[in-house]
């Protein structure tokens, strides 16, 4: 009998490495084009540079060069006094997809997912055939060690061309050189847009940049304090899915349900493990491993039904108030400054923060969309703004309340540059490439609210300009009048021209008194969204008279 | 010694498995949210159903099924008439993240990454603790067989609970039922709404959907004709990266440089394999294994100096100007239709085909921004609208010339429901939940001469239109006078009444001779732009005056 054809069709069927799967997905890294994808390879080494001084508790100083070798072709060195990399880890950890510590890591980091760097040198590899070349040393009293890496892509696995001792004027650090190909170019997604705004969000770090065309750009660090050490926490119950739930127990050493709840969980001690076995109607000492499906589910409701305090928050380590409105001053040139950090918030059991800053006026166009400047994890994002969950809550909200000017669904339009950090233990990014953020309700809640607060500041600066420019406005006419009217005077009262003056000084004095204080006073007092409007008829109709 | 920190901070170093690196990032898959969710495992599973049923040649016949359980969770049943999956295939394919057949294929098909339907599977998993359960026949000669099953999240293995043979009233076909939390809603995103597009693009397939209210909905066929079956196809030369060319010489059981290109690539003959190694000054004979990196570089230089025609397009199956004009005349209520199928395109050596349709008109709002539906591989695409290559090309587009209003980079307003559909062997994604098509600028390209091809035959109706409207009102005011010509005609010639009547109809008729027909023939040979400059100004001056 003939076969059927699904008999034929599984012959096809295989399984797709992961090596292969990203190197056809390329795009999904950051490394849709040229450009893109030499800002990425730097962008991926710089951050891991950062992230490995931090954990090391080491001033971060790291040195970028970039060598066009024409025909599109580059030569990237990225170089660190981190911690470094011993030397069993090194082909690992550049040459592998999916290999880290970051992923399973309760903390804030830039890395999270074991993918940004070997992306990269699998990318040179496809477009140059050429192996990445790293350096490392963990110890003034250890070798430093050289290798040539390259990733056997069908199996996702290193492939070592060459590993040697070498000498290195350097205590400890690491360095990557890869030659890939690029394009590079300057303005709004530039290499160098990244390096400034890095340099403002982190001003611990040292940056020396050395440009294609040889010209050094240093961005010295502000100050030598580091963000404040994260502590790695265990999840917090009220983020675990039935899933993952099912999971944990079933791998669990533990030897009751009360001592699995209290060692796997954060904010989970002996009351609030027995208390969530209670709501759940499960017993505490039952088995982790012979929990089945069905008590499992019961535990979930258990757990939504216990009030557990919010996760640890040591985890996560904001830029501060006041740090994030120096790194805008350092920045932006203008004349009001604000900024706000919100206090932690959840989203499925994970921590998080959201900052915000504004810098108002200055040089910044007055015509234009304002300027949206988007952090996650001390990180710049650069690309899809339209995507991030960023955008979304700035477009949604109401700015005019504030004092900019806003179409439906659209960014305001102001001299403003709005900044908006997001830090996290696992900060949930749209793609692999890390661009933009996923719009979960909680993390859009906390970023409009932040904003509020920032635009509550900046309305109470634009509605006092508008004050002053309003009175002095008015001032401007009565003032005209004031001669008029003491003429009047004179020929009424048939005084002297002295006595005249002196009606004018004390005319201007009594202005002085009633409109540049009390009634601005009073206008203060008013409702702000009233007052805005009323000043806005009274331009108009100053306008048309 | 102390220990250097590198020593301490290696020992958290490990594999991410991509199970676990997907379960954690969800949303890169299209589980961002409970309405996404359950909007996405159907999708998965209706997509796979469709290809199966083409690949086998089937007149494909899908069941829906979605089942309100309570508390956000549903039972969702796709069921479908295709050729079935042999035994041992069905736990790789329903519980393995990247496993399938169709990423290594260069042929059009909806599904392309191995992912989909497995990661259904594990959310329903996550979110519930249940395994899929899945029954599928190849052939009435064999059993159906049913299994239950689980992704052991840590190894990327599927788990089989249960497996054994079962009766069931199919000859062939696939059965899958899953329980996951979701969301049911109705509108522009919904499940209806994907089924009513998908049918638009697909007129050869009947889709039975059952929905939460357990209404039935039935989308019947409206042709019994199959698709072209699509081929599949080698790389083409022009699309072939150092890396990738590198590792296929390694891998090549070719004896010669020369049989290599022939047999590896698409459109590569013995002329044209020996004018390639001429141009990339390598010799024909040399052995694929031992291609050095550099000389590897000279063949890619050799390719692109070499006239290799483009790539073969059986491997694509677009839906065609006739029936994508048909599917926009069943679905939108309009006035005007019109629709394009592009030549074939290429790019990084994958052909495409992109084909675009308008439907102006009827009870479409004319106050609001047009409605955009895109299309990848017959797949309708109903997120990422903004990220999307098909919206940058259409709000690229100047459709100001075509007669609609449009605001600087924005979707012009109108009347317009606009189709875009996108076929090629790889539709390059900007996320493994498929729901944008990444900027690569062939496709933009190609998608604007299509929206331009599309947007001059518009223009062309909605420049009649005004014509006829603009001539109309002129006729009007002429009409309107004639009896006071031949009133006044009267007077000065002393005319009976019956000839005054006489006169009227004359210069009735002399009206029709110019402004009937022989100035309307002017303005159509007049500039496009120009006519419509001055239809505009005209309608201007009568209003004001």
């Amino acid at each position: 009998m003939a076969e059927p054809i699904a008999v034929e069709l599984a012959k096809k069927q295989k399984e797709i490495g992961v090596a292969e799967f990203f190197s056809r997905n390329r795009h999904l890294l950051g490394f849709d084009n040229k450009k893109k994808a030499l800002m990425t390879t730097i962008k991926e080494a710089v951050d891991n540079s950062l992230d490995a001084c931090e954990e090391a508790q080491i001033l971060p100083e790291v040195s970028i060069e970039v060598i066009d070798m024409g025909n599109d072709r580059f030569r990237v060195i990225v170089e660190d006094n981190g911690p470094g990399i011993i030397k069993k880890q090194i082909p690992h950890i550049f040459a592998r997809l999916l290999y880290g510590s970051k992923f399973f890591k309760l903390s804030q980091s830039r890395g999270q997912q074991g993918i940004g760097i070997s992306a990269s040198v699998l990318y040179a590899q496809l477009t140059t055939g050429k192996p990445a070349k790293i350096v490392s040393r963990i110890s003034p009293k250890y070798p430093a060690n050289y290798s040539e890496l390259k990733i056997d892509i069908q199996n996702n696995r290193p492939d070592i061309l060459n590993e040697k001792e070498v000498e290195w004027n350097k205590e400890h650090g690491t360095k990557i050189e890869l030659e890939l190909e690029g394009s590079y170019t300057a303005g709004p997604q530039s290499i160098d847009q990244y390096l400034k705004q890095t340099a403002i969000v982190n001003p611990h770090v040292t940056i020396i940049y050395t440009n294609p065309k040889a010209e050094q750009i240093i961005f010295p660090r502000a100050t030598d304090i580091l963000p404040k050490k994260v502590q790695e926490i265990k999840p917090h119950p009220y983020g675990v899915e039935l899933g993952v739930l099912l999971d944990m127990l079933k791998f669990s050493e533990a030897r009751t349900l009360r001592s699995f709840l209290q060692t796997e969980f954060s904010r989970v001690g002996g009351n609030t493990a027995d208390e969530i076995c209670k709501n759940a109607a499960v017993l505490p000492d039952a088995k982790p491993k012979e929990v089945s499906r069905e008590m499992g589910e019961k535990l979930i409701h258990g757990i939504a039904n216990t009030k557990i305090i919010s996760p640890p928050t040591d985890c996560i380590a904001p830029i501060g108030q006041e740090l994030l409105e120096k790194g805008l001053k350092k920045e932006v040139n203008a004349e009001f400054y604000t900024a706000n950090t919100r206090p932690p918030s959840v989203y499925r059991g994970n921590p998080f923060i959201v900052e915000a800053g504004i810098a108002y006026g200055g040089q910044q166009s007055a015509e234009e969309p304002i300027r949206l400047l988007r952090f996650a994890n001390r990180v710049p994002l650069l690309y899809q703004q339209g995507a991030c969950a960023v955008t979304k809550a700035s477009v949604q909200t109401q700015w005019r309340s504030y004092g900019l000017s806003q179409s439906q669904s659209s960014l305001p339009i102001g001299p403003v540059t709005l900044v908006v950090h997001i830090c996290s233990v696992w900060v949930p990014f749209t793609s692999e490439s890390k661009e933009a953020i996923a719009h979960y309700p909680e993390i859009i809640k906390e970023v409009k609210l932040a904003l509020q607060e920032c635009g509550r500041q900046l309305g109470i600066y634009i509605r006092k300009k508008k004050n002053v420019q309003y009175e002095s406005k008015k001032r401007g006419y009565i003032e005209t009048y004031i001669p008029y009217v003491s003429e009047a005077l004179q020929e009424l009262l048939k005084i002297k021209d002295s006595e005249k003056k002196n009606v004018e000084t004390l005319l201007a004095e009594i202005l002085e008194k009633t409109r540049g204080t009390i009634e601005a006073v009073e206008m203060e007092n008013l409702e702000y969204d009233e007052e805005f409007a009323k000043i806005g008829k009274g331009d108009q109709d100053e306008e048309t008279n």
